[in-house]
């Protein structure tokens, strides 16, 4: 049996649609299909960049779905055909010692619990696997509606991550640099985490605007100037107490060590570019004696974190579905949103493909 | 120099108006004189129970309060008279070795950083001292109201801390233990610090109702029947990821072991009760092996916890002012309100004394 | 086919001999026969306590061993029949909502992942099953006796992990109560963890010379005096950084409140009595606002556990053997030394069976 | 009344011995004569290098060392004349808003805390200061030596502090790259904080011989070879759980996030070269993906630091005192310490100044 799906046609060069077996799940999996999923900035990095993990030729994208469980191995006991799922991009194999150390996300290898669109065929498809389908999916809660469980898979763990990196406490101030979804959640995160004054760093105008009403407190637009400037012109030369990198490349680690006072926190979600080369003032780092603490790290992932983050938008703490801006339809749709990532317009900020609904 | 002042009579029996020499203030410390102030529960435990650290004879009562410096220490360098602060009720003594220890709430001894209203006089007078002044109070940014500020000063960095003892982190569910308006600020900071599901737990009427609109997702009362079955029945019969105890007596830690799941967190903010004998049915402990963490605490003070408080006010994060039910003035004022806190009425919940505005 | 174990014959009752059928390896399983035993005092709760987890009639005990491959599921690819592995007492199910909760011991319910010798037949037999074996057990590195391996079950983890709970950094005074095997092995730890003065209480004379070759810095004998007293006459009255609780009964909880410092912390290793009730002075608790932090729990277990104690032991950062005062052979030496746990005689600290050598 | 003391003349060209007033002890402060010290390598750079921080013209040097008190300022309550203390090279002023945001070594301002030697003349002279001296010094416990002691001030907070910041778990294997005095005192730490395997890194044969005594398994010369290649040979290609980086300049940093595995510590000692900049391919850091958590800082101070490490030495658990190699006396003895550090032989590790025994 054949399906059809949107993915690399030569790793490097081109994308298209693209024909495989449809896959049989194995004891713990769960054949799925669809039902909405989102493009990711990293599907556009997945396709065209060199040096990606496990990218390759005839690969299907897309890891941020919410699915219809089609058919189920014989070791899932408590899901059944026909579930709703919110499938989180990182879907690790628990069964694995990186977990007994803390760092499942690791699980098999650097950065191997993410699998789906990268190691494994992507969402972007009329069907796809979910490994260890009942430790790593999550049912959506009464109330929850799809558009807002769909962004539990990637953007809002992935956003709320930095935070947690960052360690934001109660009155915090905190600058989130980057507007783009990722960033947005971060800044909901801050506020959810007790943050004070938010201070984002962003230009986009629609992103700017939903970045206000999330809970930036300042919008400071890197196209007007030295970020670290305007921040500290914003602040009255006080430095700020945790800083959290969502967008821009590896150069935003100096500024991030330079923004944050002694014994503050640096979150970063931010993988280094490529070629991945950062030639640095370490003036800006303090010279490593300012007992800034520096974590960065591929998204939580889990059934656990996922139905913690869909408590979160079931008893009302944030609203992750503002972040939509555009509705695609179907594998056509797969497409034509992957093609937004790649332009991304001044009214973009994420975009939702409709499959199976 | 005399001044008048509302306190103890004879400790644990009378209380009334009393005069006593204007103090005069020590190298780092400043006189003040009351802007607003609030009475606390703990001002009638600290009048009228036995075995209160340092209560006494003659002593005026009051430690939450915003107030003008009179006059100032030659130590002082950054303030100047006039200045209008919001005096923590926890102001310790910061060379010490317990700050050295991490234990700054207990410098010179258990709970010796709380002084005001305890072991020096209090705010309920024509004048006050504060210790080392400019590193245990803090200036009220713009746009923060005096009602506000002065709800820094006790109940919420103790409904606060509450949370942090616990340690709640996303997604997590939470019981608050109380509904005054300590337990308000522990919602408040619950779902400051990501919770999803807040079950409050209270009864009278005006405090049920600011719980909500502050963040309660649903509220029990421990009037209706077994606090444990009850909240048992709302979750399908699942354990909480945090307990925060801000009400009731020690007889609700046995109530909290039971309602939270292996590895959550308890954040005690209650005394245990006069006689302090607790006895307990250790199966509700799960027979201490199941990893919950316990802990409980006199609430952080200094400056830069009434800063960052006051910058989650300033920021629009929570306005405690909405606790404000009742109107009080002046020294008569005093005793007003701290007859309110004796009587609890379903319409109370807390009062504030206008001094000097 | 049929083998033969020591157990219970009525639960709370009787102990002997008994048969059963040899138990088949599921996918990620292995038989084992046992190398090397020990048994527990847990043993004789398991047995003969009302109350008891998973306790019952006709199940062979013991849960510390050092055991050979016999079979393996078809899931393991790593391990190869005839390794010989350290087998932790607690063996969690990893795939599991409590792992991603950060509670593995309590897999599948409160203290559910300790299977062997509970809820599954346990080591004191000709074979027993390991459930999830390559994530669950550990090699034995070059250099580790049997014997120092076979600490690794329980004694080692289980001491261990009360100087985690308790939270021990460097320079700490540390209270140990309890000189049985876990004490000891609480002691190393403290040692092993930065502590400066150790005071251990206990009173078996072989204990308390192994106590001081460990680490002990002084040792207490509660049949001396007071414990409080007697601590506080050796540090001058200054109460300690931490204690852990590796012996006696819950009635140590109120002392360990007593001993510790504002801001220390407790690790409780010990149990609830039968019948569960605890009548305490709160006074001892400082009423619960001295930011003591409280945590106790089943012993960590799982392979990367294991291999990090044994690399302790390959390391020579310690040598558990020392406690092996006594050597039983054989099936009738599990009955041997179960009865030895049963009746400690001032000589005994630990007996070891050897089984299959 | 006039001194002398051994420091910079022309701060970046020429050190050499100068006359000074003897200083006048402010209210909390101490008049102190060393009784011994020891030059330490910052001693170098604080006299040559362009833009170490409050380095200038005249100014005495040194900052490790035991003192006498020859005079108190009037607010000393607890010490008196004569006392002999440990003085840590960090000094904070506890009355600061730094000290309430957890970053008392930066009290008022990067590094600020430590002053003695920097900021304000040092400890090799015939007198110096010592700022807040109750909270800042230690008595010498019975049974530790005055070489022991003379260690504390820096060499041991320092050491211990790398371990601190990599977060040593139980087990772990740990890579310390350095074997001079920090490093001897990072592998002792490593030790007593529960690693299992420690790789050590150096080259001088009396730091390496001294290295395998104090705890490491095992001694990498980087002149064999590459670092990172060493140590995966020995490993048999399994990165380390932490790495604490004690030696080398800055280009160690990349080397030690390869060396680490995902979510392990990288704790940094070491401040950035000069010229600061750091040219480095962030494959190394594993694209900032792994969860690696970096902090580095300058060293713990205060009594009870000291009051801490001193307990580690009079309970046997170091003796730091194995790192003095060398012997001068008086403050003809500064001077040839201070050059035995610029002009380090294969026999050094640490000297030792007796001034005033």
């Amino acid at each position: 049996m054949k399906m059809k799906g949107f993915g690399t046609i030569v790793h490097g060069e081109s994308v298209g649609f693209i024909e495989k077996d449809i896959p049989e799940p194995g004891e713990f999996e769960a054949l799925m299909e669809p039902v909405v999923i989102a493009p990711c900035t990293s599907d556009v990095h997945i396709a065209f960049e060199q040096g990606h993990n496990d990218a390759r030729n005839h690969r299907i994208l897309g890891h941020e779905s919410v699915g219809r469980i089609v058919k189920l191995g014989a070791g899932c006991k408590e899901y059944k055909v026909g579930d709703i799922v919110v499938v989180p991009c990182t879907t690790p194999n628990w069964r694995t010692l990186e977990v007994q150390d803390g760092a499942y996300q690791h699980s098999g290898g650097l950065c191997q619990g993410m699998r789906i669109g990268t190691s494994q065929d992507g969402v972007m498809a009329e069907y796809y696997l979910v490994n260890d389908v009942e430790m790593n999916t999550a049912k959506i809660p009464e109330g929850v509606s799809l558009e807002s469980a769909l962004m539990v898979s990637d953007m809002m763990t992935t956003g709320f991550h930095g935070v947690e990196l960052a360690g934001v406490e109660f009155g915090d101030n905190v600058v989130v640099i980057g507007t783009g979804p990722v960033g947005l959640m971060a800044i909901v995160a801050a506020k959810l985490r007790g943050a004070a004054r938010i201070i984002a760093v962003g230009s986009r105008s629609r992103c700017v605007e939903l970045a206000k009403q999330y809970g930036a407190s300042d919008v400071v637009n890197y196209k007007d100037g030295d970020i670290y400037e305007q921040i500290m012109y914003l602040t009255g030369g006080k430095k700020v107490d945790r800083t959290v990198i969502a967008g821009g490349g590896t150069e935003q680690l100096p500024i991030a060590y330079k923004l944050t006072r002694p014994a503050g926190g640096i979150g970063d979600l931010v993988a280094a570019d490529t070629p991945p080369r950062l030639n640095i003032d370490t003036a800006d780092f303090c010279r490593f004696v300012a007992h800034h603490r520096l974590a960065g790290g591929l998204c939580p992932g889990g059934r656990r974190r996922a139905e913690r983050l869909l408590g979160l938008i079931q008893y009302g703490r944030v609203d992750p579905s503002l972040m939509l801006t555009h509705k695609c339809y179907g594998l056509d749709g797969c497409k034509d949103s992957f093609e937004m990532m790649r332009n991304k317009t001044d009214e973009l900020i994420k975009p939702i493909v409709y499959m199976n609904v």
